[in-house]
């Protein structure tokens, strides 16, 4: 018995663990689409439905073309990739597609983090333009800094980005999938101001509740289980280590649930399920970085600063009247540099100033880059097709204006006032 | 070490791959729930949950006891098996179990399509009859003229069927569950007649919209999600090649809701939901035949022409006044033919028209058994019970007149005019 | 080749199987959310999301720190753990990670059940404190008298408990699980008592109709596909034996759906959803522990006792005037009963009297703890906290009462008379 065919038993067992979670990852998009919906009034549903059906679609075609690439190709200064295009020359049974699909899924989840918080008042055809731009021009840059050289074993790339030869560590991506999406959410936001009534001529801030919550509390669950596959897929090895990584993925979004849900009621005087179940996905992206390298009495308290982090950001965005429709600057930008810097704060081999510094670096690099090209990005896109919905578009309804439909047509829905 | 002792490995790697992609094929059901009740009325919504709850309860049982040796059995000429009924006299770790269990999420899937074609006016007793036979004389059949062969390793059967011995090729089912499926949707719509108002007495069609488009989209995005068990677990082995399989069953949906998503846009001037998400379904049938043995690169054009598929039988549908109340035909039949071509026209080892004229007659025989004895078998329901609900019955809504209770009780509902 | 990398093999096998259904297992909290949702008034809605998700919550932290080591830890004289709190010493790649996690989805469904029971009158923070009492005082206990030894294999505890010790076999869980959740569902339902309107001042019971319809389908489907997981991961090897034990958890359930569907059709004289749709989750509760010792001829059998279970306890419940919203004790409770004889009545090594009645007493026991505790402790948290909503309250609803919300704002809902 050749030492190969052992190889090769446990190269099936990666193919399985890596095509299972992946298919989790994906299954995330799901749960965008529904807390997005449930998070919005009943007028915008189809077009959420539409914005986040379709910028999947994009980034997949995409990524295959140019994306993929960009991010894992050979390196050019550590800045960018500069081959891996296509890809299918590549044979039925190359590794690269199970590797390929994985970061499809992390591509995909980085790409729509932007859909929820500029929703209910951006027009269809501009942030389509914009997921095509993000997943040539975003994701793959900032992916490349911190896993650049991840497909070197499957004879694509593998020198290393400017952060990953730093020593920067981001295990499943709390800043290259999320601060990344989280900051162009804040470009987004800031590029097409904030909805229609959201805070009146004084300023004063608006509840726009969101008209579904059972769809809401099915996005969240949805997307924790497919944050099992995002973390412990992140491994891209079926071997013992999945065990702590999965663990970890529970416990601190149910510390930062809790810790939420307890923030919220010292604020307000009773238990909010937006905050609550936000909280939570803030828990889930803190620990995104450091689930590799921390225990779970760990994250517990990464978990419950996670927690309070996203309850504390989102009232902040409130009072600094910027208008983000879910949640995602909060949950994706604020818990995702926290669970960068906790790769360093809480590393279960000690703590070291040096590395924090490096950690700090890496996160604020990749959002502060997120962040500029993104307003390009829309600044560009503003230049052929408008971006922000009219006032009447906005009144009338996403779903009627931009696609002459009703996403309820059997039942009596009521304008929120 | 044995060599044995590493087959035994292979085995056990390939048995957990089987059995989570044939639960990921399970879940499809609720795709297929989800997405009927959203793209139907209100007010047939519990009869949707009862019929497409139900159809799988006994579509598992008399598969067990009837269909599978139908289906896998020892050869009667290469049309049908005639043997391994019942099964319970193999043991607790017997791998048949694995496979069977693997068999019947795609008989699941077969016998539900239909339900969404002859939604909102099929009597329910009616509908469960059909779910019964079609599991004996129709999906068995078909599936052992292609798959006939596949239980021989299990000890069961092992001749090819008869389209299997020509060199027929159908991957995962475009043709044995797609469009066998679709060839009985469109013969139990021509045996029901369409739905009460959905065509004017001068024949105009009169758009019937869906209910609830988040469940909708929840389904669509289920069904993408067991897609990738669907197409994947058919390698029945956990090895190099499951990394293409799913990477095409994400580019030729993904490229098929675009495109049809702009198709309907350059004819109806604005962006349909209900298209977009029925295209990228249509993409999924048809890499479903062909996904072993094409590239990503042809995914994409098959994508294309699948969306594109998928929008003209829509509209042809209609022009036609064949009722179609979730697109079943299109998605499942149209593209089930093309998927089928595919496997010849877009072979990465090279193009032969004798292949090609192989792939034409196996679709064309499949879907015209399927056709003839759905005629039959709703020919044959008719003289024992009714299958279409009267005027009145259908205008009061099914839940009502068939199950005496409403889905929504504590909301305000409004009749469709 | 050492045989050591042989077995090193199969463990990582083993724990991709036990990670991916465990993620399954904790899927199924999202089943349990949609289906009480559904099955509740729209009044209640964002109470019960709250409910649901914290009680996960609450339970993953305490089963961490306390319960598990009460659970597995070394054993005091069979009936309880005293070591293995805590955990986060074990580094990250223990095996233990592996099972934690998948026995918290366990503890998770476990303690979710009373929910649904005592759902539309129970106080959020009563319900709360229920959890944690429940995932420290009911779960671990009864958990180790069944199965006190499992993490001996990782090196924590081994003894048996003294259920375990005396050949009492629960595969995956009906009574320590199930029955144990279910009894304290019971038990619950007598402490807060029924929900305002349910039953008339002479006793004559009224309907309270869920809302949600298609939440209750997608509720059950999202449950039997996470049973997949739940029973076949029991396993906790991916070997040859988790082929018939998916098999068994379809076939069972199947066979209850159609059982009960067709009992109250003979008794109401029309299908009903809700009892169809519990009835097969009453199938796969009773499956659920002795689906590794029968074949799926007699889970045939099994499912169909299982659906008339349900059936008939649903309105033998009614009868006595107890208010179980969505029907926990008639499948968990009565079913979970059900299937621990059935280990015993339909071994496929054949019958012993001896062992049914250990199988009974074993239930037994276990349900009668669940109940007392479960008593005691809804005694010991009215002294702290009222448990029961005021009338004013129930009719208001707790999402205004207790939330000051409303799960629905863009809908016109209307109070059930």
């Amino acid at each position: 018995v050749p030492v190969g065919a052992l190889e090769s038993l446990q190269s099936n067992i990666n193919y399985v663990w890596i095509v299972i979670t992946a298919a989790m990852v994906f299954f995330m998009q799901a749960g965008f689409v529904m807390l997005e919906i449930g998070a919005c009034r009943a007028k915008n549903t189809i077009n959420i439905v539409m914005k986040s059906f379709l910028d999947f679609c994009i980034c997949a075609i995409v990524f295959l073309l140019v994306g993929f690439g960009l991010m894992f190709g050979t390196s050019w200064r550590g800045l960018v990739g500069m081959d891996g295009f296509w890809l299918s020359t590549f044979g039925a049974d190359h590794p690269i597609w199970v590797f390929w699909f994985f970061q499809l899924g992390f591509a995909g989840v980085s790409c729509t983090i932007l859909s929820g918080a500029v929703a209910e008042r951006t027009k269809f055809m501009g942030y389509l333009l914009y997921c095509a731009l993000f997943t040539i021009f975003i994701y793959p840059v900032v992916g490349h800094w911190v896993w650049g050289s991840f497909a070197g074993t499957f004879g694509i790339g593998g020198e290393k980005g400017w952060l990953e030869a730093l020593g920067f560590v981001d295990y499943a991506g709390s800043s290259v999938v999320h601060a990344c999406g989280g900051a162009c959410s804040l470009a987004g936001i800031l590029a097409v101001g904030p909805r229609v009534g959201r805070f009146g001529k004084d300023g004063t801030p608006r509840l726009i509740a969101g008209h579904n919550i059972p769809l809401v509390a099915l996005g969240v669950l949805l997307l924790w289980f497919g944050w099992f596959g995002f973390n412990a897929g992140s491994s891209l090895s079926g071997s013992g280590v999945i065990g702590r990584l999965v663990v970890n993925t529970t416990i601190s979004p149910a510390a930062a649930g809790l810790a939420a849900m307890v923030a919220m009621w010292f604020i307000q005087g009773r238990a909010d399920v937006n905050i609550a179940m936000n909280g939570a996905l803030g828990g889930a992206v803190a620990i995104t970085a450091c689930c590799g390298n921390v225990t779970p009495a760990a994250a517990i308290l990464i978990g419950l600063f996670g927690g309070i982090t996203t309850t504390v950001a989102t009232i902040a965005l409130e009072r600094l009247r910027i208008d983000d429709a879910v949640g995602a600057v909060p949950v994706h930008l604020a818990c995702g540099w926290w669970g960068t810097l906790c790769v360093a704060l809480f590393d279960e081999k000690g703590f070291s100033i040096e590395r924090l510094g490096i950690q700090a670096l890496g996160t604020f690099s990749i959002s502060l880059y997120a962040f500029i090209s993104c307003s390009i990005i829309f600044a560009l896109i503003k230049l052929v097709a408008p971006t922000r919905a009219t006032e009447e578009e906005q009144i009338n309804g996403l779903d009627f204006s931009e696609h002459a439909a009703n996403a309820y047509p059997d039942f009596q829905t009521t304008e929120q006032a």
